[in-house]
């Protein structure tokens, strides 16, 4: 059975437009338009513990989700998410012009993606396009797995990394700009959305989309939190968003805004 | 100057008034109506640490936390709230009718409650009533701090209390119901709300209003996030709301609901 077509009202799209990539501006940007989104419980967790999937919110933010990839180049996930989620990142909402290009990022390459992934699987039928894997530049990969990629039509894409062994936030734009993917949704996990709420990050983020479910998933979640200047003693918060809708979304709430 | 009289509109109070004490039930239930109210950031954060106050919901919020002390008998606080805030716990909403009576949960009698405290200036000067704060049986004050507060009309309660050295809620209700209270809106801090969210407590709560402000406090803050059956390795939330409503107001969200 072909899995369902879902349908986000335009009255919703409505309001989200203001934070999304623009359709019609005629200037170009000197990198990608990146909208952040994801959904959490009260307590800011994306999941009940790591390395496991948590059903959050409604299936009226699921089809939102869907839209949202539809107005979006490349979605863009961590290796853990890809890892633990083995996620589809296809785009199913009614109507959707083009497929958005899913990137992964992976620099020691440890996400064993084969022909049995999901997202592989959806780029052989013809349902999504398949995956930019971005790794250290030098990480040795084997050439079955670069084949596995490549006959769907994806690749591996070397980076340079930091000190601590991960990308720079302007290497990965850089490298979605050379691929012409002009606007990127990213969409987790905890690392990646930590790490571009966190100091000078925060200003490569367009606008920040989040779903917040009714709900406690309480101590030992996967938590969006990220690092204040000044570490855990700073007296500043760590990031404050302006330019702010809040839309009921069946039992859940989406927060659009701008990082001030 | 006398501070500042707040309004908040009937459109908004309309919204609320579900969640609210009943004015007009002619029904005695057999404990307090206790609603739990509070503010966080995204990140689930009351402030960015322990001991110190944060200022994050915008003035609308406060607007609605007068209005809603309007509507209980009684609001409670922890101990380290007390101390920490030196809170007023008075109304200023336009039009109230009557004073709530401010609860301090202080097992071990360490809030040095003097002359000099907010909540003690007030109920002299008549813009509050004095605060009962609540005691383990048998804890030893002395003469001079009970006088701070029998001189404006507030007492200290004993309590029994729990081995780990709290108290059990049921025991707190049933102060609040001996002394006539029937309605009560817990305010916090951390440790009071967590403890209201978890487990069996969690069926003594009958509403739940909770503001959150578009800001991420970031890692080190106080933050709202309860145990889980089974403690961190749960595979349940610790608790989920129904009845739902999201009200935008300001820059914040409003969030009421019910314990599932």
């Amino acid at each position: 059975m072909p899995p369902e077509t879902l349908h986000f009202p335009p009255s919703q799209a409505a309001l989200l437009a203001p934070y999304l990539p623009s359709t019609t501006s005629t200037t170009s940007s000197s990198r990608p338009h990146l909208t952040l989104t994801f959904a959490t419980s009260l307590d800011s967790a994306l999941s009940l513990r790591p390395g496991t999937q948590t059903a959050l919110s409604g299936p009226e933010s699921k089809a939102m989700t869907h839209y949202l990839r539809s107005r979006h180049s490349a979605i863009l996930i961590g290796a853990g998410t890809a890892v633990a989620d083995d996620p589809g990142l296809n785009c199913r909402i009614a109507g959707c012009a083009s497929q958005p290009r899913p990137v992964v990022l992976d620099p020691s390459a440890r996400w064993q993606v084969g022909d049995g992934s999901k997202v592989v699987r959806l780029a052989r039928e013809g349902a999504g396009l398949a995956p930019f894997v971005v790794v250290r530049a030098g990480v040795e990969v084997s050439r079955e797995r670069r084949a596995v990629l490549e006959r769907v039509g994806g690749r591996y894409i070397p980076a340079p990394c930091e000190e601590g062994g991960g990308f720079a936030w302007r290497d990965v734009l850089a490298v979605l700009e050379r691929e012409g993917l002009d606007s990127v949704m990213v969409e987790g996990g905890g690392a990646v959305i930590n790490s571009l709420l966190a100091g000078a990050n925060l200003r490569l983020v367009d606008s920040v989309i989040v779903t917040i479910a009714p709900t406690w998933l309480g101590k030992g979640g996967v938590v969006v939190s990220p690092h204040r200047p000044g570490g855990e003693d700073g007296t500043e918060p760590a990031a404050r968003l302006v330019g702010v809708k809040w839309c009921p979304l069946g039992e859940d709430v989406v927060l659009c805004g701008r990082p001030a």
